[in-house]
């Protein structure tokens, strides 16, 4: 197996050309100069967490953000950084393969050499388990050629994807130790970078200079927060996953007499079908979060639908296109209970493919099979009853994700990946950090019902579902329109959380300016008065707002 | 349903610059001038079919091939035509829809109107249903903006797919006479150019004068002949399906562990699995002419994906690709029969999606969960045997067919369709019409196992199933490498028979010039002894070979 991996492989036309773009560098990142600013320490999303976090992350908890500078940046105490030593880095992948993740390596691998000729970067091989096993492969220029921008993790390859037990904790240390490695990024989604927030502070007890680093890379869309806008792979995930929505949107449109019925990859939250539906416009998407929310029940949902169904036949429109979030299953637990025991009854079946583990489950319940079949049931009942007039319901299934996950990278994600190897020690600081049966962990992100991305569908929600108003952006391009087009949702929500940081600390600032030691006694009552008052308020949101606050 | 065909519509910024896009048209299609050239009547394939095709076509069969020339071609009988009377015209989609089909309309109507500014396109809405009731839409310039190098059939929409009860020809004929039609074009595949050969037959035989023109648009590439190289769909059908066969190899070769079964739409034959595995290299890819050929049961086939599975097994490789054509099932008869008892079974089952109609039965058989838990019970029974060492077989399967018939169009089909327009006649010379129950239909082309094409796949296939050479085209792209490549098949396969007709005439020609009277008594005695044997030569061999000729 390890044989071939690094080896250099055969590329399309499309692929050569790929390989040799070059992602570009936001400006404090380009040069050979590093400019830091350390801001404050961060604080934790649910104020009744921060007991067992601060117990769980003693020695990693509460460090300083660096902020990265721009040349032309004007901050007195900026820490440069002009000569840094030649280091050790091990890099590994954990977790689902996204797009992107060979750019991570390779910025990580540029930005080396380009700060220390003499730097070296190890690869580990076949995932976790060639950390513990300590197998690697030095990457160099030449192993990058035919890396550079493309697709998968077949470049070191994955297997298993946790590091958490005593004995595999134990491993990676020892293997940071043996390799002296002075920094270890695991590439990976919401677990693998828990995994990584609890190992770096493992190393920090045991006194092993080995800095852990946790790089965001996963096609769900669900490891965000205030200082991680978006993951490496979502990009290219919902571009791919609506080009094929959008066909068979136009598909419907042609044949006039199908429901699709898609089922989205994208784990437990639906940030990939909401997403998705913004960039393709479908006639209906059921997210989970509407469905917890709402407590739905699956005959709701499929209720929903059935109405929806009748009233397009009402317009003469017996076609459409509704999209369904994998984790939509667990946002209705009678159905999840039931679908288990289903599946195990039928595991001796003969087409229906057995779950390979447990990770896999969710990607393996046909829930869209399950709501077109309960549909069509309804349908002809109404059908019969006289209620409804339209044609014979007719549903066709598909599930998407598995063709999107090998995809070449988006720009975006190659840009975004190249440029991610300086997000340190960002994990144990994310802030949705919180319990999980005693182990703190990082939770996924929901979509946000009071976010902006959520509010866009909302308006067009019911225009989507009428009016056939499909939109396609066609296949994934890198050159012309559309090739550097942003995630919808990437768009609309409120983006700029530390530079509205900064902005309240400058208020703060003047504020101290205006009332320094020598200030009128007016003044300085008025400021006393408005900021008791200030404090008053930000207390009473900040303890009743802390749920909402996880995707900010 | 009427009201929304023809409506403009938003298009993406893609969508945008494509309707901007302008299909070159051959050197003998441009300008306002037309030079035809009219060449022999045309043979059937199989000489023992004659007599009926003879009989079920006495108005239509045995017209000559019109040659359209370039401007700069010196053919003294050329007829020339620099004026044409205005026309009327209607079109009309029938059968599946496949991409390209839009600019089939647009080349015309473009076509039309350089001719003269008068004639006339009329779309029936509706497919042959929309025919038959006299439903139709002038096309015009602006319905046109927002369709033009667009995917999908929702111009004019299609229903149902047959011309062909006396009802029905009846109902076309009136359609015709009423709305004073000078052609009717029909847009399909192999079944609606049998139907439009059929009433092109009806038509002479009631002498109306409307013409019926056939044009082969179909994602199946199986309406193929010495004189159709190619059908509009094919080309992009192939590499989007090849874009997510590529993305399911490159997510085998990182995640290393699972086997994809992959199942492609298609109807009877492999036309487009063989282009999909020359595109992008998958591991193993079995042709339903393959196993027809050698009769295979579908144990041999599991048999041979096992053996396939622990070779691979032994270079410590654990994952793979395979393709399954969705009409490899007809290739084995025992497994039809037990899947079509199986499904009538299961029918009432939850999760088993019931069959639409007869026309989707093939789509609906969802041979690759077959196949994949066939070949996971001999898996699990060797490594219980201690045969088989590998990991325990994971496999995950697809159907790719819905998701590609509704992409846009690639460069090639844009092309290639606007300029089918002028393929006229052809439905009824096309060489391949045989038997079929009492009436003569055209057989869909299977693939040739003596043709170039398969040849390239055999001289890879040991190397495509244990090297993992996966190739990875990427997306559909319009700008830059990729963007103008042509179908493999089409490349490789020997295209130039109307060149080397030609070629042959021109020898013909060049020994008549030679043996005129006034040559010596040994040229003509030597050209003599010659063609005799050239003629007895031929003549056996044109008796033995005509099975092979069907798609030659």
């Amino acid at each position: 197996m390890d044989s071939d991996f690094g080896i250099p492989r055969e590329l399309s036309p499309l692929q050569q050309l790929r390989s040799q773009y070059q992602p570009e560098l936001p400006p404090c990142l380009q040069g050979t100069t590093v400019r830091v600013e350390l801001g404050d320490g961060t604080t934790v999303s649910e104020a009744s967490d921060s007991h067992i976090i601060a117990r769980a992350f003693p020695h990693t908890l509460g460090q300083p953000l660096a902020h990265f500078l721009r040349e032309t940046a004007k901050v007195s105490d900026a820490h440069i950084i002009t000569q840094l030593p030649s280091i050790r880095v091990g890099i590994v992948f954990c977790g689902r393969q996204a797009p992107g993740g060979h750019n991570v390596i390779w910025g990580l691998y540029e930005a080396l050499k380009v700060h220390n000729a003499k730097s070296t970067l190890l690869g580990f091989l076949g995932g976790s388990e060639g950390l513990f096993a300590q197998k690697t492969l030095e990457i160099t220029d030449d192993i990058l050629q035919t890396y550079k921008n493309q697709g998968g993790y077949d470049l070191l390859g994955r297997t298993k994807d946790q590091i958490r037990t005593t004995e595999q904790v134990n491993a990676a240390l020892k293997a940071c130790i043996d390799l002296k490695l002075d920094g270890l990024v695991i590439i990976g989604g919401v677990t693998s970078n828990t995994d990584a927030a609890h190992l770096a502070e493992f190393f920090a007890e045991a006194k092993c200079s080995t800095k852990v680093v946790g790089v965001p890379v996963t096609t769900n869309g669900d490891l965000k927060n205030q200082f991680v806008e978006a993951n490496v792979g979502f990009d290219t995930i919902c571009k791919v996953n609506s080009q094929l929505i959008s066909n068979a949107c136009t598909d419907a449109l042609s044949a006039e007499k199908y429901y699709y019925f898609i089922r989205l990859m994208g784990r437990k939250h639906s940030h990939v079908a909401l997403e998705c539906t913004l960039q393709s416009h479908p006639n209906m998407v059921i997210l989970g979060e509407e469905v917890a929310a709402s407590k739905l029940t699956i005959f709701d949902i499929s209720k929903q639908i059935c109405d929806a169904v009748q009233a397009r036949a009402g317009q003469d429109k017996n076609h459409g296109v509704i999209l369904i979030p994998e984790g939509i299953i667990e946002s209705i637990p009678e159905v999840y209970a039931l679908l288990k025991e289903i599946h195990g009854l039928l595991r001796e079946g003969l087409l229906l493919h057995p779950e390979s583990d447990d990770s896999a489950q969710l990607s393996q319940i046909e829930t869209e099979k399950l709501l077109a079949y309960l549909v069509e049931t309804e349908m002809n009942k109404r059908l019969k009853e006289g209620t409804y007039k339209g044609k014979k319901f007719n549903a066709i299934c598909h599930f998407f994700g598995y063709q999107a996950r090998g995809s070449l990278p988006s720009k975006f994600d190659c840009d975004y990946a190249y440029a991610m190897m300086t997000v340190k020690n960002w994990s144990q600081n994310a802030g949705s950090t919180s319990t999980s049966i005693g182990r703190p962990a990082i939770h996924p992100a929901m979509v946000d019902l009071k976010g902006k991305a959520y509010e866009l569908l909302r308006q067009n929600a019911d225009k989507f579902l009428m009016e056939d108003l499909y939109r396609n952006p066609g296949p994934l391009q890198y050159d012309g329109p559309g090739a550097d087009a942003k995630a919808v949702s990437l768009c609309v929500e409120d983006q700029d959380y530390m530079g509205r940081i900064k902005k309240l600390q400058e208020y703060l600032d003047q504020v101290r300016t205006i009332v320094k030691p020598g200030c009128s006694q007016d003044v300085l009552k008025a400021a006393l008065s408005v900021m008791a008052s200030v404090t008053d308020v930000l207390t009473t949101i900040s303890s009743s707002s802390n749920g909402g606050q996880q995707t900010a």
